[in-house]
């Protein structure tokens, strides 16, 4: 398996968005700000800082805006920005954000729980939104919810997710996110689904959002990885879920998939000590404990 | 992938051992009986019910022979006990076991620290006690402890393990056990020791006993099926951990592993609600949370 495993992946880091938004306790501000420029020095390149959705809705979003005006501004880091519709795409322009992700549910039922419409009118709404991103220069990447299965409606007919991924191609977006949003993936159903979607998308990258809710995430990523994928989104803790996800549960976490990565020498230019002094920094703050192992493991042995 | 994976796996719980040994808190004697018994009906065919070890450095294991005395006597079942020394084979063997794990640790440093005597005395005491359990007719799985690493001495010498797989191939033991102790592998490491090993085993079934310390339990796993091993020891909740290993954690989920299993199609004859029913029993009783997922989800959404 070695030689098939690529030098280097990419780590995105949906935290501060996918993360936070599911906690109810308000994260303030400033630690929200506080956290993302730790981040970054850890060497996270790319940030997903906010989503821009209804905060009567999702209340831990409410400052997104505020979140993006205090954004630091290193070099070479892209923070982006999760919208469902246009005007939330709308919100995260006038707030500055030069990257967005456009996603939308291949389930039905967690599309009207998530985003408020069905799939037909989500298509409708994304086409408008890759309109708008593109014509104002924002860089897209375009996400699919659900691609491995959704406990509302079980198996999401492949067609279906076939189809959006050929719209997004077609449409030369950056880059094209599956999540498998309800951790319903396995290995062997991530490798055929890889190898079905990898070949419609030319030399656009394919990005894994995986859920750990199964324990399984870390076994899906290696399942992608040995398909040639190199670019996985990641919380930090694995904190994380869907808050309109029955039995929802955390991203896979940053410091687990940078350490797996470092035993198998592959970098990801990622220091596992600084995400993890922010996961416990968080576990202080908001009392709890979250599912990740290695920021607790560093802090036990160290 | 899914073409090389096998149709039917063997999980070996070791909840009753490895878990209940990493306890505090004593667990009555009924009550191990009783999970035990629960985990028959949930279809386990091979139950690790203690250690026979020293009870003032192990007290949770104090009562193994009331234990084994205890025992149903289910047909097709192989209950086993943990023995590192020849006393230890001896309590066994008189409780009326008839299958022992005679286990031995790769590191000397751990094995000072959980069998109270370095590499090559632990060495004499084993090749005593295969003598012992070949001459009483017992059913031997021959262990080691820390094949992918030990946090006290870091790399463990190849060329030891090689010794030790080599001398139980030529004692034709049952089956022969590398334990992850430490939970230092990755799929990597995996791949590349079952690649050593497996061809000096011969006819004798390899055992991958993975601890999920650092999270990584399950993708490696996927690692050793994807090499031919068809046999794993788990634990129900995700209980265990050496209780000489620093900042050690539990073993991969019994119905964790369950579930991953169930949904690649491969089949283990274990009913996954029977094995969670027993999780979030001991959870409620010794009122924590264990690292397993499926149990908890389970409960969420039945």
């Amino acid at each position: 398996m070695a030689h098939n495993l690529p030098k280097e992946v990419t780590l995105i880091e949906v935290g501060p968005r996918d993360g936070f938004q599911f906690e109810k306790q308000f994260i303030p501000t400033e630690l929200k700000s506080e956290i993302i420029r730790r981040l970054v020095e850890a060497g996270l390149k790319h940030i997903q800082v906010a989503s821009f959705v209804n905060p009567s809705r999702v209340p831990q979003m409410a400052d997104a805006e505020e979140v993006v005006s205090r954004l630091p501004e290193p070099a070479g880091v892209i923070f982006s920005g999760l919208v469902l519709n246009p005007n939330g795409l709308q919100r995260a322009l006038r707030a500055g954000l030069k990257h967005v992700e456009i996603s939308i549910s291949a389930s039905d039922t967690h599309g009207r729980k998530n985003a408020g419409v069905g799939f037909d009118q989500a298509v409708a709404r994304m086409k408008e939104m890759i309109r708008l991103a593109c014509a104002e220069n924002m860089g897209v990447r375009a996400g699919i919810q659900c691609v491995f299965g959704c406990v509302y409606e079980g198996n999401i007919s492949r067609e279906r997710i076939l189809r959006l991924v050929r719209y997004y191609a077609a449409n030369q977006v950056d880059a094209i996110a599956l999540s498998d949003t309800t951790g319903m993936a396995n290995p062997v159903s991530v490798k055929r689904l890889l190898k079905t979607l990898i070949p419609e998308c030319g030399k656009i990258p394919l990005i894994l959002h995986l859920h750990d809710t199964r324990g399984l995430g870390l076994a899906n990523l290696m399942a992608a990885l040995q398909c040639g994928v190199t670019q996985f989104d990641t919380a930090m803790a694995g904190m994380g879920g869907c808050p309109f996800v029955r039995g929802a549960a955390g991203n896979i976490a940053t410091e687990d998939t940078v350490h797996l990565m470092d035993s198998m020498g592959i970098s990801t230019g990622i220091d596992i000590v600084g995400v993890s002094k922010c996961s416990y920094y968080l576990e202080d703050y908001l009392t709890k404990q979250f599912p990740g192992r290695m920021h607790r493991l560093l802090q036990q042995t160290s």
